[in-house]
Order: C-alpha cells, then structure tokens, then sequence
C-alpha cells in the first residue's frame, strides 16, 4: 500500500534524523526559561537579562552540542542569528514559531493561551533554510471551551500555512494545572497520563496536519512506586502508579499518536531524562527533542563563560551521548504505522508531469 | 574579518557536504545522454527509450549509490518523482534547472545555447526542498558574443533567481570544440586548460551570483606524456603536456574560481576520474559532483536490472567508496578565500532584529 507524501516534507523530514530515521534532536529555543535561569545566577530581575547575554549562551551551548545532535531546534528572535557560525554540516535546523510564553486566560485565570511571534512567518522560515516549523501550544484537553478554541484554531492555522510551503510541522504540547497546586503534585501526577494522551489524540485529527509531536512523557516519574523516594532530586513523594503502569501510559500515548512522536524534557534533570527516553522509545516513539535536560547545569555556571565551556564539553556531551545511545531502539519515524515502512513511501502526485503541476504555492 | 552569508544559502550549503564540509555529491540527472546509453544498449532510436526506463534505472542507480553521497543531483523530470523513497536520511538534494541539450548556433552553426526547463522555477525548487539549484551551461570563451550574451544573460537571471530565494546556486560549466575536430584531439586537449579557467574566471564575477562552481577537469590526462599509452583506454595519443603542468593548471583554475569548486566527471573511467579529483583537490578543489564515472557501466548490463544492482552494490559501491577516500584531501567549502575559515562566517544582517527584517522574498 503506497503512501503518498509530498516533496518538501518528506526531503526536509529526511534532513533532522540519524541514518536510521531516528530524531535524536537539541532544543536550545528557549527564551522565557532561559531569560529566568539566567536572572537567577546572576541575582537580577529577567527583564534585565541583556539580548546579548541570552545570544551569548545560546551561541556556547549550539557551538559545544550541535555536532551531538541530527538536528538543532532554535529561535529566530535570539538563538538563529548569533548562532549559525556553530551549527556544523549535515545537522537540520528547526525554528520555533510561537512567542515565548502565555496569556493568562479562562474563567478562573489558570488557563494559558498562546500567540505567534509577530513579524516571523513559515514562508521566512523556509526561505531562511529551516528543515521544520516547531510551535509549542499550552494545551489542556479541560481547559475553557473559549481557550481551547483558541489554541485549536491556532494550530489549524499554522497546519493549513505548513502545509501550504510544503514544510514539516513539529506541534509540541505541554500541558498545565488548573485545579491543582501546581505540576509537582500527587493530584496533577496521577492525572497527566490522561491529559498528555487526551492531547496527542486531538492534535492527531488529520485537520490539523501535524508531521511530528513532540510530547510529554505521559506521567511523572517521581511519583512511581520505583522512583518515589527520592531517586531523581532527593525528595520523597507518595506513589501514584507503578512503572508498569507508566509503561501502558506510553504504549497508550503511541495509539493516541497519529504522527510520530518523539520526547521532550520540560527541563527534569539527565537521569530522569534518559529513562523516559528509553521507556517512550519502547513503546515505539521516534526519538526525543531535548533541551534543558542535557544542558541546563552549564547555565547555573554563567556568567563564567570558561567553566562552562569546560562543562559543555564534558559532562554536556556525556548527557547527549547518553540521550542518544538510548535512543537507539527509537521506531524510525517512517515506520509509523502512518508510513509502515520506507518502502510504502511514494511522492504525493507522482507522474510524469509532476515537475510541471507541483505549484509553486497552494 | 567576518564574512557575511544569508540565511538561506548557509543552511543549505550545510546540508550538502561531509561533517568536514567536503563535496562528495552524486550526479543522477542526466537525461540526454542517459537516454543515449539506454538506446545503444537496447538497439533503439533514442527517441524510442521510455520515460519508465528512464526513470527506472535512475531510481535503481539513485537506490543503491545514495548513501555514498552526502548529496544526490537529480532531475525534476524522470529522477526526482521516482526516485525521493531512495534517498536515505542526511543526504542533501540538489535539482537539475536546464532543459537537457542545446541548440545549434553561432555563425558556424557549432555553438550552443541553452534554456531553462519551462515549468520549473526557483520557487518550485525551494518549496519541494532542495538544497541548491544546479545549472548546467555550455560555455566557450571564443563564442560569438550572441552566444556567450545568451548564455551570461541566463545564468545572470538564474543567479538573480535564486539570491531572492535564498538558494545556493551551483553553476555547471561545460566546454566544447568549435574548430577543432572534437574534444578528443590534440588541437582541443592542448585549448582546454584555457577554455575551463577563463569560463571559470568569467562566472566567478559577484554579478552572477554563483556559490558553487561545478568544473570540467582542466586538462585531457589522455593527452599527458604520463598517460599517453593508453593508460586508461588503450588506444596510444601524442603528448600535449605533462602532470606536472596538469597541475599548474589546476592550481591556475583554483586561483580564477572566486568560489568554491567541485569537479565532474564527464563521463571518464573510474581510473581516470580518481587521478583527476586527487589533483584537483590538491590544487583546492572541494571535492566532487560525480555521475557516470561512477555508474556508467551499470548502464550497460540494461535491461537485466539484477545484474545492474548486482553490479552497484559491488562494483558501483566500490568507485563510489574510492572517490570519497581521495576526497578526504579536499578543502572544506568554507576555507575557501571568498571565506576564510568557518570562524569568519557571520549571517548576513545579524542584529536582535534580523527575524524582523529578514524579507520573505526579496
């Protein structure tokens, strides 16, 4: 059985993978996270964390932990421009499309609702070289119908101008508490699974044209009976569930996912990190696109800039070399069951003529 | 001194090359003289060969020696709608832009112009996502001038072309005789170290934008004192010079190319190509753009196409892996003097603004 895909996604697809088309990826987009770790170790307020300051960063962590990665997820606004000197051949490139943050939103103000970055487009993206279009939506399946439509609509909207530049589409979702205390809690652990399942099945709907999601790992390790006492950061929590039940989490996320998928760190440390990666690969995810868990320690040594190239280069690789070793039973990402295999691959209008009707823009 | 690099033309050129930044890219689209070897091998007239056939034996070429390449050359016509399932992960794409052929001109009617495939653009290009648009133009320094007019006019156009999309263009320039008898003779072996470097010379001017020169070897090595005897064919010709002034006029193109230079192979032996990619890329040259000197004899074995893969997994394999190894030597793209060194490269318009000015086209 032949599936069709078209020219521009399956050829930049192919350029953000290993050999094997697994995503073994680095985040280093992060701006409102960045910008309060930077605050932090220098004792300032974020909003006088300098531009410079955010570019320098960006530029050390792209320059030691590129050549580790098969592709590179950066920003427009302060990580692409000063950092593309240390991007080195044959590592793809991904931008970031949403502006850093959320609007505080729904009837009791816990909801979030996310904007595009103004002045940036898919068109400059592909224009400027990007191989993917990444945005990251807050997203909570219980959230307000009005908030919910509005990060819906958004997402259909980038889906429909993706699809019209031929570029892939990397949706990636985080969810969030409302009713709960906040994310580190027993009450909010034992309810990700379903929220982070909840979302990857709607943003599967094909009306949304998403090519890869990046998701959560569908529960929070630290409230496993396994690793609840303290195994990660010291501190001991009440156990919500059993790794075998965080294991039928992630093989119930890969039914709910209807693109391939891979991990995303939301900023837990190395350990915790390489465990999700290789219980999520398990279950059959394509790879992670990972950022503050390799390389958050070297911000917490800014501003001196040598120890933290000393740290790059040591344990910053040894966490990549790690993610990556782990990510070697990854599903290859046309092996989804959405592809089911390479040689099920064929180009979307194939004929003869297809040079001729493949329209310059849709 | 930093050197500023667009966006676009940067991160595509990255996509093209080995980890070190060398060339060793994969010629698939040729179509006239594909053409032409089908025929003779099938007993037809050329204009008899099926696009089938045609595209059939450039997705079985393109299947089996991709993943020499860090890049593939093929053509929106015959190879690129049949071929894409073949081109594994982390190999760059370039696309064929000329309408295979020529026509006769000048005033003795042994001239040639050339046009653009009609149908395809830039934008086609860029939207489908290849990673740099390849021109082939024939090219006589001695032409009449409405000839070289033509041909200087298209290529400018083409160069515009791409400097609005962003693309990396790679201009391919071919020679030919026109008083003398053929290209295998004494008379045209001795004129063409100066026919390749002056068109080399002319095309390296800023006005046609070229990033990439794709080169003839600047000498017949059939005709050096060296290889006279038949070294590689058998058949015995007089000397025209020796390799110690074949590599003079290496090191002369190198100084007339104003911008990285790959080599092609124009359809000489395997033995013969080899010895001309190590005296190139000693001379400078940053590897190659190689098609039938590695996959010609493949052709032959048509239309037992068990025998044709049977011969490139072993033999096509080997010519493949043996033009990588004398490529090691070749200099990186970027420590080309138009750069200088990766150290020196810097986006062009770098500011905390530049997503903002960066135009979607231009």
């Amino acid at each position: 059985m032949a599936v069709p895909i078209s020219a521009g996604k399956w050829q930049r697809l192919r350029s953000l993978t290993d050999e094997q088309g697994r995503f073994k990826m680095m985040a280093i987009d992060q701006r409102g996270s960045l910008r309060k770790a930077l605050a932090k170790v220098t004792n300032k307020d974020p909003k006088d964390v300098a531009y410079d300051e955010m570019a320098q960063v960006k530029a050390l962590i792209t320059r030691h932990l590129a050549p580790y990665a098969t592709a590179v997820l950066t920003d427009p606004e302060y990580g692409y421009p000063y950092s593309i000197q240390h991007l080195p051949p044959r590592v793809g490139l991904l931008l970031a499309y949403e502006e850093t943050g959320y609007e505080k939103a729904g009837p009791t103000g816990k909801e979030r609702k996310s904007k595009l970055l103004e002045s940036w487009s898919v068109e400059k993206a592909q224009k400027a070289g990007a191989d993917a279009v990444k945005l990251l939506m807050y997203y909570h399946p219980d959230a307000s119908d009005e908030v919910k439509r509005h990060q819906q609509r958004i997402i259909r909207e980038v889906g429909e101008e993706c699809a019209r530049f031929d570029m892939p589409f990397l949706l990636e979702l985080v969810a969030y508490a409302i009713e709960e205390a906040g994310t580190d809690t027993p009450e909010y652990a034992r309810r990700k699974p379903d929220l982070v399942i909840r979302s990857a099945a709607e943003f599967s709907k094909p009306e949304y044209r998403v090519d890869i999601l990046k998701l959560e790992f569908p529960a929070d390790l630290k409230y496993t009976a396994e690793f609840s006492k303290g195994a990660f950061d010291g501190k001991e929590r009440p156990a919500v569930y059993s790794l075998a039940e965080v294991r039928g989490f992630c093989r119930q996320l890969d039914e709910a996912a209807g693109a391939p998928w891979v991990i995303l760190s939301a900023g837990v440390d190395i350990e915790e990190f390489l465990i999700q990666v290789q219980l999520a690969t398990e279950a059959g995810a394509s790879g992670f696109l990972c950022g503050r868990a390799i390389w958050k320690d070297a911000v917490s040594l800014y501003p001196d800039t040598a120890k933290m190239e000393e740290w790059l280069c040591s344990q910053g690789a040894y966490n990549f070399v790690r993610a990556n070793a782990y990510a070697e039973r990854a599903r290859p990402w046309f092996c989804h069951r959405k592809f089911g295999g390479p040689e099920n691959i064929e180009l979307a209008g194939r004929s003869p003529n297809w040079y001729v009707e493949y329209a310059p823009t849709a």
